[in-house]
């Protein structure tokens, strides 16, 4: 059972209705639609295939497919339409009923999710990023204590190249038959420091047209992305939040806006190199992890593909 | 005495030496040629001035005179020949035997030191800083454990422009009469993190001739400044670590080296943004405080001003 | 507005129900019938005898007048007829309709809660204790971050005598004029360590009568106290819940037990120096502190006494 | 090269006289007089005695031989005449030059050294002890960072069982031809809490003889144990230095006294329950592991062993 099974972490205790769930053997055998994977990357590969080959719906927090071609990598807010591509997907794979989706990389989506509304309405060129990530987001046992007290790793295996590729993909256009990456250079910067959970980013942007703060701020307030037209229920009331203080977004206040659903964003100012700056927050386990899937799952539902 | 007044917060015990100082009151009646000046800035400037007109070579940690013209900001290995600027501050002041000499503020040092051999090599026109700082350079109480367990906090006070407006004074001329500051746009963000000691920057790099990441790294491991010149007792043995390891420089591990008077750089990268990118660390406490303070006055006794 | 006056430093945001709240000043002209005290010690003297003697029940946090013998000090599920003393507060001090009630120290309440069943069925001579607090209880700015990071402060001031005072009124009588404290020597030894929100005790127990430890964690798996007859809303289903794993309470995993109102008791087993011993943990902002103070308002209210 | 074998973890560099130290299997042909075991537990056992079956000394950190009848458990300043075991040891175990010496668990060390000196002057029968251990004694990886990162873990394997067994055995005394173990009840209760280096013990102490605190503070103060008649070169000045500040030892503050080699001791005061309480500090990795063998096999050189 679920409860013997789990190392269970969380500061809240494990629900009931989770503590009697019956854990099965990762084989096609499921009497259910849609099945979540989170299992690491190296397996993943194979393991996602298989249950879509057998029929399932697999909604993927796993990187092993984000980057093919005929995958969509979706945050629901910013590219639902990039679902599309399933027909594809399944032709090509020669897939019945299953199909895979994937949901990005934990620091990709609230960089995306921001940089969205900014470029649909200035258009952007370039944007460098540096990250300061909470320990939560490495499975257990994760990092050990020895190498993140009192200190900060300033890089996370494969993760700078994730942010820089996954984002043009997610920002680009499904083109009917194929994606069209929207054309950004993002350099990206990532660090694990000793806070729990919520990744802080810090970013830099070039805008194609020139755009001044209160309009990006006003931007990004109004933003609902297509969430709207969805009424999905995992979904924030505001994906993003915009906060004016000198000090915020802060992880440990900010982290869980919205039900750990809304990312948050501040000290949204002008950069003397590129054209603005900004910090964006983001819970990294929910909103970035077991959350997106869910909300993907919610999607695909919604717009008819179960 | 000293033990009785100073709260002592060192992992290492106070040294005999050092307990039985007697503590006076902050007036100019010393019987010694240098002070050093840690108070904090909103006093330390009317404090600075009164002792330097009475003849005392100031010798300032204290962020209050470092913008001003006449007043020399000072990296040892970096310019030197700025203490020149000292005959016109004299008489600009009417200052007889004192006068007063700056080092920059903590993220300014490691930054300006690191930038300075790639500056002379290649030139730079911009640069993008993040910063994640430790909490022992606020002073005490400084930092509420409220405030900074299991969090980050994304701005410190002043502390941006700081960089922004410091670093192109120590990389620019003097120019004979006047310091003639460099050409450069910095951009800097900062961030408070948990860590004890050690300020860890990410930063990207334009410059003005290209320059490949073997010659960077070449420039960095070679880098002396004027330092050996004047072969100064507290100087390390190289002012500028180079470490090729993929998850260096980290603080706890880094920021002892060279006793803390070295600054550690590493991930040495193309930026596809910019043109290349790194991660720099400093001990904050020994290089970015008392230990340029001591090496500024190192330097004057070694230019002979004393 | 509270939102105004608030530097809120919880990881949820303020509710929206509190963040329009006026703030009045401390001065007996409130429209309520009970008022909340959580002043600071030196003030709440004065202030709560202002309120109590201007007819509000007072339903004190503050250590203030938890020790005088005309004062309840409760603890719902421990001892509710202690509020009995009410009629005789009010004679001795003329208060008319006013009365005050203090809830106990934030480590002095899990500990008495646990002691409280132990002692009824086997009788208590002797504890020793030694807690582990967190630092969300001294209030902001609290502990400077450069005093507990990597440390550990060995004493917390007046707490180890409130706890060895304030248990054997807690577990006394209440003698029809007057409280008679239970007979029963307590030895505290208190630490604050860096830990966000839960304290952890250590105890151990001599019982006048011999008990084995699956008695034991059967009475304190029993125990619900008087708290059943008056159904408060706030109570937990289950003050304490016993855990039998080699490695729990810690404070992460247990503080929100029963919605942060539950003491988790674990690791009970026998002592070679006295009978018994177990790790006690409680979530100190909630069940410590507001919660106390919110529980023992219902309580009165219960009781018929508003 | 061990430069190349060790996950070096330390805040100063590596030294350069140990870098370039062969890393060899652990078989017994190294040509050396003495070896330093730190090999865990379950392969120590074999490895330790094959190495003192070729006559090698063997000075172990590990507790696989701990509790032998016939192998010293020494700590120089307390009973360096349990040494002369080793002729038992030898004839027994059908050794030739070779003999194994251990040192103590990492909790006793600074238990025993502390109750030694009290034992001394008033007799002891009984002790609790809690301790606050820092995630440094693990090993590498050790703890994961999110089972301590804001927590406290409330047992360390095995752990309780050291501190109760070894102690007696310590404080014993060698009686010719066997250990006689001191009688005392010890009653240990272990934390591991997030501090990197430096173990805290609560204790509290029942004396055979009374005593009073003056009286302790003075014997304690006083105590140099046998180690000046040996005058090994990495004893400190001070085994037990004693601090009268009502918040002291600190683990950040006082772990580096006497250059980790010196136990910190402070709080000492009444116990309402035992006779007396008292707090303890010492570096858990210099004092309690490398120091503690090193000073081991100083002793075994001194007495003429080697």
């Amino acid at each position: 059972m679920y409860k013997d099974a789990c190392k269970w972490k969380l500061d809240v205790p494990m629900p009931d209705s989770v503590r009697h769930l019956n854990v099965s053997p990762t084989i096609p055998e499921l009497n259910c639609r849609v099945v979540f994977s989170a299992v690491s990357s190296p397996v993943a590969y194979e393991i996602e295939e298989l249950f879509a080959s057998n029929g399932y719906i697999v909604v993927s927090n796993a990187s092993a497919h984000r980057m093919e071609p005929d995958i969509p990598l979706i945050i629901p807010e910013v590219n639902p339409d990039h679902l599309n591509i399933i027909n594809q997907q399944k032709i090509k794979r020669n897939y019945d009923r299953g199909f895979i989706v994937t949901n990005p990389n934990c620091s990709t989506i609230p960089l995306a999710m921001v940089l969205a509304p900014v470029k649909e309405h200035f258009g952007i060129s370039k944007a460098i990023v540096t990250t300061l990530q909470a320990i939560s987001v490495a499975g257990y046992p994760g990092v050990p204590a020895l190498d993140i007290f009192d200190n900060i790793i300033p890089n996370i295996k494969n993760e700078e190249e994730k942010i820089e590729s996954e984002t043009p993909k997610i920002l680009g256009k499904y083109g009917g038959d194929r994606f069209i990456p929207y054309e950004i250079d993002i350099s990206a910067k990532v660090h694990r420091v000793a806070v729990c959970d919520g990744h802080l980013l810090s970013v830099s942007v070039k805008t194609s047209r020139k755009a001044d703060i209160e309009e990006i701020k006003k931007i990004l307030k109004g933003f609902s992305g297509y969430i709207g037209v969805y009424n999905l229920p995992g979904a924030p009331e505001k994906p993003i939040i915009v906060r004016n203080e000198m000090d915020r977004p802060q992880p440990r206040l900010d982290r869980n806006a919205g039900n750990g659903m809304s990312v948050v964003v501040g000290r949204i100012q002008l950069c003397s190199v590129l054209d603005f700056k900004m910090s964006i927050l983001v819970h990294n386990t929910i909103r970035d992890a077991a959350g997106a899937a869910i909300l993907n799952a919610e999607l695909i539902k919604a717009k008819g593909y179960v």
